[in-house]
């Protein structure tokens, strides 16, 4: 048994983790931490009761770590890296849901987190936990940076079409619109539910911090430099990210072109389905899958991607990476 | 035209009044108050852009009672009674949303809201602002007590079947079902949009403060001691209030029987419509409406009655109260 | 492996269903049938895209016989009833969603239904498959009677009350509220987006089809007659029932009292839980859990009790039948 | 008194009119007309109970003619325009719902609307009715094509930049999320609670009937012609647009320019209002207004505007013009 510890396990990601390694065979949940809450999980979360009744503790790094082959932090940005280090110095490997490891460079960081980085110098060491993308390296990885909701639904459809240089780099449009959950158990008025409910709108266009690791990994992708134009939305539903990118091809394109070429790319996949219909959030909701099509309109390629937010978005993206980590086959607990 | 000041204006209530008193030909809004914010209300609700942009401010009683010649109190229970003597000394009508005076007894409010009332000489003496029952009282009255949200929804069906002892005073079950906006404005985690989308729960049973207010009106209906077991439901919606009640008849009744009672009390109301069919919660949205109709099920009474919690479980039974108490035509900017 | 078929497999019990069994490692799904569509069932839903990609087909009872050990049927009500002989004639085993034999009595059946039974010598001699009430019927039986959504949540809550004689018979009222998802995928102008959203309405007050269904397994329970006064709602959510019952005690009780009666009873199970907190829907949603709690109000019991209807209340009881049928452990691919 | 004729009066769109029209003081709708319903409106929509109680009537033109001294239709595309000339013969005006007069061309009608046009010889001819673009031609009108929801949302917030040559006539990208209620009140599985709710989809991608409307106005706008990709979405909610624009500027412009060019345009508009924040569909939700604000990222240019689709986007427009066209003061019944 492989046993797991959960840092933040308060959050709707680590609930969502929790739910997917009770359906693991392979591993045990011995611990799960909170600063601020003392009581049994199931009290937090009524949904595991009669599933897992762990108390919530607040334990040393160390203590974690004595504890635990693998943590997953579900700790906010900064906090995450402050405590990672000193439990992978003791063996234990971490995937890591916070952005602290996903940027390569301080600098960016910097600009966006409007912090110095923790651990600055491992950055641009750590695999991005994007399986599909980054699998071999991934697989011997003590350290995995857990992939963004946004960019994850944002980098999948669009890379394989870069890879063959079939978009171009410049004039890339992001419109993604995402369920409420994705912005945290917080209370909050804007995620107050008279205001969310019945209401869809636009926020942080322009500034949205999932930004500069969208446009890092599409850059990579590119082999150039990529800059987006991201908007995010708040729509009134708790799960659920759709994303719509629209960028103008090298040459003249079909959407047979398109849809065979992200095909092809991800034909061995579990879970990346390339479709011909349009898909809805709900076709992916409670799954690890990401469903991709595309469309040529006006000459211009229209990529629309789905995903679950907090599945292939955060926690079950991080359980298949745990299970590439830790030699168990990739789906396992996943479909 | 009458001055119209609202004390507490940044709630769900206030700014539902606002939109209501912008269509009245005779009021003018000259005051708004908050103890925190002080920005222009149409920066707070955005939705009255281009309509109001009076600034919300933080003003002594007396300030306000010089600027109004009516003002509207969305003030929290015991704060609103801690001003409103003073502003019913100057000479100015108050409509109090609290429920500083809706109970009659001092007793009875200190053992539900757990303080001793800043005013309880005058309890037993102001009106329940509930027109279609006590319209001859709030025509003079200086100071009107708004009713509560699901008192409206659970008195006005019950109230006629009372009256003529169509119904016994023992074993009334109220089992209502409210929209997420009657829990206010302020963020908690209960009210946090992922926590109420997808799910609907039971709370306060037996132990909601709408209890006392409702069972010392059923008892003035039926002339004796009405005690009733009293179930609000978080639905998730943001507005509308279902309620269905359940109660023995005294004698062997028929659907018929009720729905004309109760169609004969109302006759004349413009504001309660007795119909056959069963309501929805939206076929009363956005309007100062009460639907209402009856069935009997096994021998027993079931009534069934829909409401907007925000216009005629708020600031639309306020406006008909105003437009009583200052000679408008009751239905003044409320069709 | 065990070979599965499913009659009518375009609802959305059956794409629950499906969901189940594939994370079942004993079951093999065979055989999909459907009247009217001919498509792979990942096309007609998309959420098992990646899945399975089994085609609709149109097919006799007796070549669903041939291809599978179990056929799970969600087939309409007397649909059902009229190709389950044949499938049991050729040995193979089954579980009815429908309400075919559910009830004991052909009259009552005909009373409710409005239709001569197609196999009344049948009923009466089959299980219902609530395994937490009648586990020992089930096991060796050849056909299975699934529960109705809303039975479910009504009798578990009430069954051990009333087999310790700690409620009585008369005057039982069950306040249901459900999400739309319980009403079928047939469009129709009460389930349409815009007639659903942001409204809650009660529906087939005194004439549900589940009231024989819950008043014969509470007499059951009771050991004598009990009548209940239903009342269902439709809510504003896709999945979720929530059951209020009141009751009389037939002695002075405690909330104590209550929930230990209930706690013992269910204290080796694995899907029902009773809890000290008032439940949610979204607390038991995607499980096949049922969550129960109880209130003393003004001397009268309030049980309160929230399921998955499409899970506990459907397919997530369907598949825990089928474990204790086919002798796997019950909660294979349901935790 | 101005007499109306509504025609087609069952839909959202229709009720919707119903109710402002109810609060206008120089109004008396007389007649109502629908090919398959016969009872009262307020049976067919609960929510005008108490408010009006016409029935509907399947009238020829020239009844409803004799009856009105303006006829609104909500016909569907071809039935409208077959229809109108009888009644504009009969010298009454009309304010048409539908896309029938929106187009100046026979041919595009013919292309995305697959019919020959039946008044083909009238088309160009037609004011459109954006009363803040068009009015001078509206006031005279007989006739006036109401416009469509996505295209009000569209073209209000570009047509000032365009006028200004502030924005590049290529490239134009258009991401809209709509209500369910823009759909209509037919139900189909794509419009099933179920299946819109808790999910975004888009739809229509490169192929929506709105589009030739909104390049039609925006080539006008510009002088040149205007090619648009539209991306219109299913959003679970029953109300509102949200429209994001991205175009590409003309020359270097900062967010302050693009404010302020629109401010300037509006300045004088009651139902239009250039803000700075972000709006949400529930700032704009049952008014008339439209709030429009602006943003520049990555030297691109990013308007987001809102609506109610069938207030601002339909019904309300509708009025609007009417008041126009009758010599009322604009914004009557519609504060």
């Amino acid at each position: 048994m492989t046993r797991v510890a959960i840092l933040g396990a308060t959050g709707y990601t680590a609930v969502e983790l929790i739910k997917l390694l009770l359906r693991h065979p392979g591993v045990e949940i011995t611990t799960l931490t909170s600063r601020e809450e003392t009581a049994p999980i199931n009290q937090v979360h009524p949904v595991l009761a009669g599933r897992l009744s762990l108390p919530l503790e607040n334990l040393s790094a160390k203590e974690v770590a004595s504890r635990a082959d693998c943590v997953f932090s579900c700790l906010p940005h900064a906090a995450s890296a402050a405590v990672i280090p000193e439990i992978l110095d003791a063996g234990v490997k971490v995937i890591d849901f916070s952005a602290d490891y996903r940027l390569n460079s301080p600098e960016v960081f910097k600009k966006w987190y409007e912090i110095d980085h923790p651990d600055a110098a491992r950055l641009g060491k750590v695999p991005y936990g994007l399986p599909e993308l980054f699998r071999s390296e991934i697989v011997p990885a003590p350290l995995v940076a857990n992939p963004g909701c946004y960019p994850t639904s944002a980098i999948l459809p669009l890379w394989p079409l870069f890879q063959v240089k079939m978009i171009e780099t410049s004039d890339i449009i992001l419109d993604s619109k995402s369920g409420v959950s994705g912005a945290g158990r917080k209370p909050k008025l804007s995620l107050h539910y008279p205001e969310c409910n019945e209401s869809i709108s636009a926020y942080g266009i322009g500034s949205h911090r999932h930004t500069p690791e969208i446009e890092q990994f599409l850059s990579s992708a590119a082999g150039a430099p990529v800059q987006v134009i991201f908007t995010p939305h708040l729509t009134p539903m708790t799960r659920g990210i759709l994303t719509v990118a629209y960028s103008h091809p090298t040459r003249t394109v079909t959407q047979t072109d398109l849809i065979e070429t992200l095909r092809e790319f991800y034909a061995n996949e579990s879970f990346v389905q390339v479709i011909d219909q349009l898909p809805a959030t709900k076709d992916v909701a409670h799954t690890n899958c990401c469903q991709i099509t595309a469309r040529v309109v006006n000459g211009r390629v229209v990529t629309i991607s789905v995903i679950d937010n907090l599945i292939k978005g955060a926690s079950g993206a991080a359980l298949q990476n745990f299970n590439l980590m830790f030699g168990y086959p990739e789906t396992t607990a996943l479909l």
